[in-house]
């Protein structure tokens, strides 16, 4: 059995489209138990309408509900203890739920995992991970906006973090890794990610194929299963990557009405049309995994419909089935254990970084 | 009459892409004459075949031909004084050309600019900039690629340097600027990109609408006329922009060649198709304008065929005709007059910064 819980109030359209999204994935994955926070007096008739997810739902209420603009200081002060979304990270904590899934604002969800959770021993700083639709498949790219910068031994940790993701999403044995880099050589700076590639190179961990720097253009080819940068260009690479998305389908669109024959064409061709937009769903479908934390939270993107809401929480049950954070601690141990100059090091580092 | 220096071995194809280009180009701006450098015994036959191009060009035989593989260090040892490359920066040095063009190595193309031209001088790096089409038609976005990391001085240098050349090419009065940003707020770092903002709200220049912030997403959409960043970020963007753009266009193939109906319907909406492609030539087509040197350098894709270099040539001339330097030159003295500090801070700066 596994057990999630759903901050029921998140996203644009709240319980109306996370409770339906709950009963697919509710017939999809018999195994499955929720604990649902909100005000009871909304979810509660929605919940009422599907009789089969009543069944494996239970239904806590929650009187405050984070919304969508309040910046992280904010959310954190109005909605600590009590809110449906602090409520159901905090049920990963207490042990009563295995995963939390929200559609709630990013930073405020960032922040409350963070007080609440808070990082694994080892780790510095948590990332964000993007599951990326690719020519190959699908890669994870992190971090793509958790925190701005990351030093050498943070990427490391990304990368660590990125192939437990791989392996328990993916079912790869060993995924292949690139660090984000550009292609100019001989010019100054980014000296962590070179600092971070001589390290991974060195590491040579047994669950991670590192394969040296990819550009921009490699994480739509699927070059490598995990790409890892910090959060600065991990943000602007998957937006920049939604923008072109649009920006096609949008030149498609038009392209495919300027003609009689045109539009006749694109009739005909109606369901590959329909495939193809599904595809392009760059960074939408699953939203973010909050990696890095002592438990699993799937941000899933503010305005999903159903379908993309079930994703993230199938998302993250498959985690929870596969074993993400065991994977995750036992490469940290692994990599800590034959690299103790580095966690030393990167334990005197976030003392400093803290505030 | 605009003269332009042409490199014409730079290129996958050399030669025999770029002289058919300077052809096209000659018949359509009948006041350009071309000052072409390369082997004699290849480049000559084949402008030879184009009688009328040959009225307008001068053929100068440089030995050296700078490789594609060249690291600028070995390309400046090789190729300084003497290569074709070298040769066709130095006629813009010199004042026998007014902008200069090749399809050469990137890397080696920026350092004999700027060993050849120098940047100007409150400028501490040059930049460059791609022209990105959108969905409300083109933008600038630079710095793609010339330096990592930028401090806030050298992001308020790129927004002038892009004003400039959106003016110069777009033709807009005042072109609307923003500086790259992740959505995020209340965390740490990217300094140098507030700051930048302050010093650019606070100039308030005539030829410049500052807008504030934008996101990856936003460069397709075309919100700003110019999209400033500094080059790791800049060139991540533009790369995975490529990539998603490329990424869909494999799809399409794929939908479209499925089924029966699927096959009809692109035959029918054949010549929609193609117009689409065009449009997705993420900076292929023109490839990069260096910004900020004492001349004008534009870099051709490697991979263009004749229409693209052709599109490289001629956006060389229209920043000519439009008086592309006088611009950025007089809004650089009307920045620093009125923020003396800015000037000095700048230049000690940059002294440190130098090697």
């Amino acid at each position: 059995m596994i057990r999630i819980s759903i901050d029921a109030m998140g996203g644009d359209h709240g319980p109306d489209v996370v409770v339906p999204a709950l009963a697919t994935v509710a017939t999809r994955r018999p195994d499955i138990r929720f604990i649902v926070y909100g005000r009871e007096e909304i979810v509660g008739p929605i919940l009422a309408r599907f009789p089969k997810l009543a069944g494996v739902s239970e239904l806590i209420h929650c009187e405050v509900a984070v919304r969508m603009d309040d910046k992280p200081s904010q959310a954190l002060r109005n909605g600590r203890w009590k809110s449906s979304m602090w409520k159901a990270i905090e049920a990963v904590k207490n042990g009563t739920a295995d995963a939390c899934i929200s559609a709630g604002n990013t930073g405020a969800l960032m922040a409350m995992s963070k007080f609440c959770l808070r990082t694994m021993a080892t780790i510095d700083r948590p990332a964000i991970a993007a599951i990326w639709p690719t020519l190959r498949g699908e890669s994870v790219v992190l971090d793509v906006g958790a925190t701005i910068g990351a030093d050498a031994h943070q990427l490391v940790d990304f990368a660590i973090l990125g192939t437990g993701m791989a392996r328990s999403v993916f079912g790869v044995e060993r995924p292949t890794v690139g660090l984000l880099n550009v292609g100019v050589e001989e010019i100054k700076g980014q000296e962590e990610v070179k600092d971070a590639g001589r390290m991974l190179r060195e590491a040579n961990l047994a669950s991670m194929d590192y394969r040296g720097f990819v550009e921009g253009n490699d994480i739509g080819k699927g070059t490598v299963d995990v790409v890892v940068t910090e959060g600065f260009s991990g943000n602007i690479a998957l937006k920049t990557a939604e923008g072109t998305a649009r920006q096609f389908a949008q030149y498609l669109r038009e392209a495919m009405s300027r003609t009689l024959m045109a539009r006749l064409g694109y009739i005909l061709a109606r369901s590959a049309f329909n495939r193809l937009r599904e595809k392009l769903d760059v960074g939408r479908s699953n939203g973010g995994v909050f990696l890095g934390l002592n438990g699993i939270v799937v941000k899933s993107h503010g305005g999903a419909d159903a379908n993309g809401f079930a994703a993230a929480v199938e998302l993250g049950y498959d985690m929870v089935r596969n074993r993400l954070l065991d994977r995750i601690e036992a490469d940290l141990d692994l990599f800590h254990a034959r690299n103790p100059k580095a966690a030393s090091l990167q334990r005197s580092g976030a003392e400093t970084e803290e505030e």
